[in-house]
């Protein structure tokens, strides 16, 4: 622990490195965590697997 | 908030829209929340990636 | 399948209840889901673990 | 219930199918579960969308 | 990795001692695991926040 | 979305609105993400709810 599960829209694997490295950062210098014990999973959702508002977001402009 | 996550096999996006709206209608009108609040998310899962009573879905006949 | 998780603030047991009525008969009418396939978790969460916007919601007015 | 999730790299079948015999016998073994109430679910992650101590496992070796 | 999520009615400690125990070897034996690489996170819930069927476990007998 | 979801042991209500602070942050710098988009749940887990190699927190010291 900590683990860390991000839910979000897919992106590329640059983003995803900088996100990874600035969040296990901030578990570091806030809670004086071992950086090896901070783990991140990114679990990404197509836009025909995610609803807002009861309409889903490949049915929807400008999610 | 809230955040609704459904596990199931994988569906047509035709019956996951159906749901996702109707899921959306009952909280609005059960906890009178916004529309707008109510995310949700359709996780599928695989029968080679799923067990019940031990058993691989995918190695189960009528699962 | 299909397990259905829900994140909400806390809510009484009455609402509770009705909701998950609702959401199970959602997918008996939308999947032709048999009802003791559904189960649904409420995970409620308190306004200090949860934040939007990077505010806590122990810390926002009109959340 | 109980529902298993395991977050894992991908694995074959045949470890899969093993894995969920052994921890349901666990269930039923240390609980007096019903073998027919435990789901276990595999949730696989590739090594592009999971990080330990900042750094991708995609970019590390001998994860 | 890997890491296991048991949602599950309350247990005594000794119980889930023993399940964290035999599903940590089963782990080692069939994938060929480090033991410290295992975590099991046991996320316990009461019969008022769960559902089978659309009826509450505080509402059903026997379930 | 993005959702992220925090497995950790207690933390005071200080640490968690400074790390969700700058989590956020993270979205919005690295993904161009609305602030009011990205949502953090923290998931609090005791020490007799999590075991690492086979033995639960409450049993080793200086995990």
């Amino acid at each position: 622990m900590p683990i860390v599960t991000i839910q979000q829209f897919p992106r590329d694997l640059e983003q995803k490195r900088e996100l990874a490295r600035r969040v296990t950062e901030a578990f570091v210098e806030v809670y004086g965590a071992e950086p090896q014990s901070v783990q991140v999973f990114f679990s990404e959702v197509e836009a025909e697997n995610w609803a807002k508002g009861g309409v889903m977001g490949s049915d929807s402009a400008g999610r």
